[in-house]
């Protein structure tokens, strides 16, 4: 693991640009995975600044969803959808660019990526309660690559989502888990705001545990993680 | 994991030294990190047949091992000697080409490693007891790099190797760990033999486990377990 | 480029089966692309004996080939039906798991290549005239990837093709160039017999040169030569 | 090859920076070799403005350069002086992070390269005249690793390396050749401005030529292009 800490969310957003366009630019098939959220939002606008100005660098470039939950209102799935309207639809990318996993898909999901060569990339934040991906503390199965994951009531996660989500509850989720994000060839994590402080002192701390699954991404073997100070604040 | 199920010892012997034969003959510097013990002494032999014959071909494959214990009569600690006397000089290596992994180095070994490309091939057995390397059940750190292990008399693996080693039992044993594993571009298990049934059997179902540190290895990117069919009957 | 020096043409069998069952056995998709022709026949059949007992341990293998011709009776074109005969059918490959080159799809094979992952090895011979895949002297574009060559009668090699598969000749063969098999991860090239000791002198000693194009593929950057005494001598 | 052609030179800066800084970033020894020249100065402009704020993020990082001339006047050669005053001294690099080549080490050097990893990626500039790293027309080695070239006051470039460099002219220079730029994982040229519009038309056009040295290029496998609108003007 490489840890950098920016000064900024500004320099984080800078710094963590740099290492997806500058994997996008090459001269090949360019395989990326990115997450939704709150914390990519300004690396997204450095990105799709240059990605609108001259789509024709980027046709090499496919885009992979990691997660997905069958919400209403949502037809592609809650994931996808959200990554469309903060990513790809600015970033103007072209539909046949673009690799959706679905709770119909998901047990091939693996095998499709590898038939494309593999993941170039992945970017992924943390949740304050450790998840990544969909991979939520006391339901991940630390040794599953992409998998789904049941929505018990009982998990402490489960009102929160459902609050979010509204009526009715999806049964489950489905979300690419360790053993997938493991074959990712660059494994870049993203943490920032001092909400998250806590959350980041726990990362660096913790044992492997299902109470905190993204522990286990410490394993991987070209990861980089990226936060602003206040997120460090703590160490 | 991809699992190879080999109908016999001789088969799973030739399966593991095409995989190693096949990478050395490749036109860059290779670094191994090869196991000692009973289960890769016909792997040797093929091995140690096509080296010696034609030392040339190999100027280019460097050796690495992956732990040690300072353990009386052995000059350069157990495994490394044990190494030498099963493989390093029956082939014909080079000084040269041996790096050995010592209670003074395994601070530095990751970066020295790393300076040298990293590894390309390492081929592990596994302990009836669940043990990869030196990554004891109950004693094992399941994110480090390469580290010293305390050698407890109260660990349930103490007296065996107080048994095989005689007195003065050292403090500490030093080996690559999970983290160092999971950089190694190809990781390759191999487990023979009707004794070592009952581990494999755990080894495929356990959850990542401290009490069979192998467990966790099944989140390696590229990780060929071959097997002979007395090791798997009871799957 | 690394050059091994063989005893005997079945000792270069020997190390070309190691280098390809060895990568086959990977846990990944593994895209292989193999030469036709008398060299490989040695190879063919060691592995083919591996392939046939335990199919189920290369179902992650697939098999490119890099030259075609729409030759009278080959339905398949000439070399895809070679191959097929001599290696493919045999080793019991299932159709899924083959991707052929032909006339007709000449113009995307680089993509779809490129969108599975790219050619993890390839195994190449080498002609008396210098020719690769169907790279033929004074014909060959030395940047070109996968492209057409026109048949002209002028050229000197024409009238052998002419003799060897008669009427009516086809306009043009399709083949993977240089820039295409520099994008090959491990180019493996094996020679062998008296025969081609002239030829393979040539090879080592030539400038890039379109007389003799397989001069070129010493820029490869992971390029192992595998030649027995018999074509070595004359080095 | 993949071009991208930039509107700007201030864009072509940015997008090659990416590229770099982005390498850079990676959890794992990087190895880069970076030329001197006008054309990189807007690069290294914003490179050093991060490398100097947090020089702890990139102590993974190791430079190599590709050519030196013993010139009257630079204690450690030409290129080393220039690229040490342009980019490494303002950008705060640690001596032992810098490998330079030189007339008394170049025999070795792909060996030097190649026990660390090889390396990741080399940022070339082209001269007006074809020539790459110092690989001039007429004088080049198209299949040569690191070498040494004869200055003989012949070869039409001569009299103007004369005029820059003053009297006594070296007897040779020393650079990496084709062979040794092959195996660099990933090569990013750069072109800007009017005044090298002819020789990029040239470039994107010529066959293999030692009369244009650059041609050969065309060939590596994972090669970016990234010119100017006025270089680009003669497409």
């Amino acid at each position: 693991m490489k840890l950098i800490v920016e000064p900024s969310y500004v320099a984080l957003c800078e710094t963590t640009s740099h290492m997806l366009l500058g994997a996008m630019y090459q001269d090949k098939r360019v395989n990326l995975s990115l997450t939704i959220g709150a914390s990519p939002v300004g690396v997204y606008e450095i990105m799709t600044k240059k990605m609108k100005a001259k789509a024709e660098d980027f046709t090499n470039v496919h885009f992979y969803n990691f997660d997905n939950a069958d919400v209403a209102g949502h037809p592609q799935g809650l994931m996808p959808d959200e990554l469309g309207e903060m990513f790809l639809s600015p970033a103007g990318v072209r539909a046949e660019n673009v690799h959706f996993l679905t709770t119909g898909n998901y047990a091939d999901y693996d095998r499709e990526i590898e038939n494309a060569g593999g993941l170039d990339m992945m970017l992924i934040g943390m949740g304050a309660d450790g998840h990544f991906c969909a991979n939520m503390p006391y339901a991940t199965d630390l040794l599953a690559g992409t998998y789904a994951l049941e929505m018990k009531p009982e998990y402490p996660w489960y009102v929160g989502l459902q609050q979010l989500w509204g009526e009715p509850m999806p049964e489950l989720m489905v979300t690419m888990g360790a053993a997938s994000l493991m074959k990712v060839r660059q494994l870049v994590l993203i943490v920032n705001g001092e909400k998250k402080a806590e959350a980041f002192k726990t990362f660096m701390r913790s044992e492997i545990d299902r109470a905190f699954p993204s522990s286990v991404l410490k394993l991987h073997p070209n990861f980089t993680v990226i936060v602003d100070a206040d997120a460090a604040r703590l160490l």
